[in-house]
C-alpha cells in the first residue's frame, strides 16, 4: 500500500519533460516514503493507506522562495514610514535607519532569539504554502557573526520540516569597516569561505554587486574563492546600476543572477548561454520604485526566471509570495506559466536543486492543495490566502 | 457597567480634531451598546462587563473599502491569463473576455446564488479587518436587472453584521445597447434611478465617465438627475482618459472621484473647493499597468485622499486592504498617515458617512484589533494578515 494518494486533482507537476506546467487533468498523485512514486490520471490511481478528494482543485509542489534574508533582529516600520514621507536615504541614514538598523539589534540578539524571530517569517512562508526557501546571512558582516547566523539557520533547519537553504551572503561593507574595505574583502575569501565550506554551512555564495555594495573586483575575488571551496555560486547584480557582473557569472557557472533591473544585451546573453537564472524580485522593485527589469528581453534569451519575495526588513517585508506572483504577472508583465515556474521548478534550479519544485517520479513529497482549480487563479486573486493543504515529504503540515 | 473595554493599547482615533493618526498611546477605548462612550488614557478607562487585554497593539476603526464591485458571478482567470501573455484588448474580447465574460453569467445567477458569492467575498474583506464596505452594482445593465443586484445587497446586508454601503452604478453601454445607446442613458435616469431612490435600493450614483464608457454629456444627466432624486453623486474619472468631469462632480458636490490616474491642475483644484474625496485604486492601477495619480498634487490642493480594492473580476481581484496600502504607501508615495486615513476616515468621507472610520466618542464601535504596534506595520508588513480580531458594533467577529 502507498502512503498518500491525493485524488480527483488538476495536478501541477511542472514536470521539464512536459510542455508547460504539465497539468494532468482529473489526475492523482501518491506519495511513498515521502517521495512521489505515482502521477497520472485518477482512475489508475494506486490504493493508498491515506486518501485526500481533492474536489477537482489545484494540486502543485510545494512553493519554492529561492531568496530571502529571513534571519534578523529590529524593527523598520519607523524606516518604511520615512521612505512613504518622501525623507532621502541620507536623512533615513541619519536617523538611524538603513542597514543599521538591522546589524545593531542582529549582532545584539541571542541565537534563541535570532532563531525564534526566522521561525515566526518560516511558519507565514509555511502558510502561504512555500515548502522550501533559501535563507542568506548578511545582517552581522563579521567572520564569527555571518558563521553565527549560518548556523543559526543550520539549527532552525533541523527543527523544522521545511527545507531551509542556506546561502552565504557577502552583503555590504559594515560601516566600521569602510576604512579597512580591502582587509574586510579579504577576511571574507580567506577566513569566512573556507569556514563555510568546511563547517558546510551553506551551499553556496552570494555576492551583493551594485553601487553602494561590492565592487565587480571585490566581487570577482569572493566568487572565486567560493567556486574553488567546491560553493555554488549566485549574484545580487543590477537592482540599482549594472556594474557588468553577468560575464564573471557566468564564466563561474552562477545558479544565479537576482534583481536584474539593470542588465544590457550582452549581459543577458552571457547569462542565457550559462544557464543561470534570473531571479526577479517584484515586491522589492515596487517598494523601491526601480524600473521593471527587461524580462521580454531575458524570455527572449531563454534565460529562466524564477519569481521570489527577498524577504527583509529594508525593502519587501513579505513573507509569502502568493502577492509576488501578482506583481509578476501585472507589474513585470511576466505569464501565468512563467510566474508559476518561477516559484516552483526554476526557483529550486537556482539554488542547485534537482527534482524539488516538481511532482514527478522521485521528487519530495511537497504539495500544495489550493481553494481553487486554476493555475491563474493564484495570481489573480491577489491579497487572500487560497492555499487548503500543504505537505513536506508527504506529511500533512499544520499551519 | 459598559458593555465592552479594550485597554492596554495604542489607540488610532483618527479623530479628526487631533492631528495626525490621533493616536492615544497606552490608551483604552469603551463600547457601550455599540458605539464608542469613551477613548482615553489607559489608567482612567471604565470598567466593563467584557475587558480586552491589548497588549500593548495597535487598535484602529474597522477599515472602510469604499470602492468595491463584490457583487457578480463568473470567473475572469482565463483573461488574466491572457493580458499576462500580452494579448490585446481585442484579442481578450474575441476569446469572450471583457466584461461580458462577467454580464452573462451574473444575468444568468439566481439571487441565492450572487449573495452567496457576495458573502464569501465580504467574508475574505471582514477578515482583512473590512467592517464597512461600499458595493456596486453594474454587472446587469439592464433596469430590472441593476434593481434585481441592488436588492440583493439590500437582502445580504440584512444578514450580516458588515455596514454594506450600496451604489447604483452606470457602468457601461452594454453590448446589445450600443445602437440604442441614447434610449438606454435615458433608462437610466428616467426610470432606474427614480425607482432606486423610490425603494432606498442605494445612497449614491456613480458614473464610470471615460473612454469606452459614459461621455461627459452622458455623465451630466445622470449624476443631475440623481443629485434631483436626492442621491448622493460619484464619479469614476480618468482611469484612462481625463473627459473633464472635474467641474461636474465639484459642482454637484460629488462625495467622490475613484481613479483619477488622469486629472489636470483645474481638475484638482475643483475637487478641493468640492472637498471631493480622491479616492485611489492602486492594484486596479497595477494590474492594468497605468500611470500613478498625481498624488503630490492632490496633496498640495488639500484634496482628501482614500484607498479602496476597487474589488472586481476584470481589473483588481482583491478583498481586502492589507495589500492595497502597501500599493499606496510604496508605489503611490503616499504617507503612511495619508494611507491610514485613506482606508478609515476619508474612506468614510467618500460614503458620506460620518463618525465611521474613527475612534471618537459616538462613533460607532466598529474596531481592529492588530497583531502589530505601529500603523506603518500594516503597510510595512505586505502579504500577511496581521489583522487580530475584528468587532463591529462591539461584538467580536468569527472569522
Amino acid at each position: 500500500m502507498t502512503d498518500l494518494v491525493i485524488h480527483n486533482a488538476r495536478v501541477m507537476t511542472c514536470d521539464p519533460s512536459r510542455s508547460g506546467l504539465g497539468i494532468v487533468d482529473r489526475g492523482a498523485i501518491a506519495i511513498d516514503a515521502g517521495v512521489v512514486s505515482w502521477v497520472g490520471p485518477n482512475d489508475q490511481r494506486p490504493h493508498a493507506d491515506r486518501e485526500i478528494d481533492a474536489r477537482g482543485r489545484l494540486v502543485t509542489p510545494g512553493l519554492v522562495d529561492c531568496h530571502t534574508h529571513a534571519i534578523f533582529a529590529g524593527d523598520r516600520a519607523n524606516e518604511f514610514g520615512m521612505r512613504a514621507e518622501g525623507r532621502t536615504y541620507l536623512e533615513i541614514a541619519k536617523a538611524g535607519g538603513g542597514i543599521n538598523a538591522t546589524l545593531g539589534p542582529t549582532r545584539a540578539a541571542s541565537d534563541d532569539e535570532l532563531i525564534a524571530l526566522m521561525n515566526a517569517r518560516l511558519d507565514l512562508a509555511l502558510a502561504g504554502g512555500t515548502t522550501t526557501i533559501e535563507i542568506k546571512s548578511g545582517y552581522d558582516l563579521t567572520v564569527d557573526g555571518e558563521l553565527r547566523l549560518l548556523r543559526c539557520i543550520q539549527r532552525a533547519s533541523a527543527m523544522r520540516n521545511q527545507r531551509l537553504v542556506p546561502t552565504l551572503l557577502a552583503h555590504l561593507i559594515p560601516p566600521e569597516r569602510r576604512d579597512s574595505r580591502d582587509a574586510f574583502v579579504a577576511e571574507i575569501h580567506e577566513q569566512l569561505i573556507p569556514k563555510v565550506a568546511a563547517e558546510r554551512l551553506a551551499t553556496s555564495v552570494d555576492v551583493y554587486c551594485d553601487e553602494g555594495a561590492f565592487t565587480l573586483a571585490e566581487t570577482t575575488a569572493i566568487l572565486r574563492a567560493a567556486k574553488a571551496a567546491g560553493l555554488a555560486v549566485r549574484g545580487h547584480v543590477g537592482q540599482f546600476k549594472d556594474l557588468g557582473a553577468a560575464p564573471l557569472l557566468a564564466e563561474l557557472g552562477a545558479l544565479s543572477a537576482d534583481h536584474v533591473e539593470q542588465i544590457d544585451d550582452a549581459g543577458i546573453a552571457h547569462l542565457a548561454k550559462a544557464g543561470t537564472v534570473a531571479v526577479m524580485l517584484p515586491g522589492a522593485c515596487v517598494q523601491l520604485r526601480l524600473p521593471v527589469p527587461p524580462v521580454g528581453k531575458l524570455r527572449a534569451a531563454g534565460v529562466p526566471m524564477a519569481v521570489a519575495s527577498d524577504m527583509n526588513p529594508g525593502s519587501s517585508n513579505c513573507e509569502t509570495l502568493g502577492v509576488q506572483m501578482w506583481l509578476a504577472t501585472t507589474h513585470f508583465a511576466m505569464t501565468v506559466e512563467e510566474t508559476w515556474l518561477g516559484v516552483t521548478r526554476h526557483a529550486a534550479r537556482a539554488l542547485g536543486l534537482s527534482g524539488v519544485g516538481t511532482l514527478v517520479k522521485g521528487a519530495p513529497g511537497d504539495v500544495v492543495v489550493w481553494n481553487c482549480d486554476e493555475p491563474a487563479h493564484v495570481p489573480y486573486r491577489y491579497g487572500t490566502n487560497l492555499v487548503g493543504a500543504v505537505f513536506i515529504a508527504g506529511v500533512e503540515q499544520s499551519r
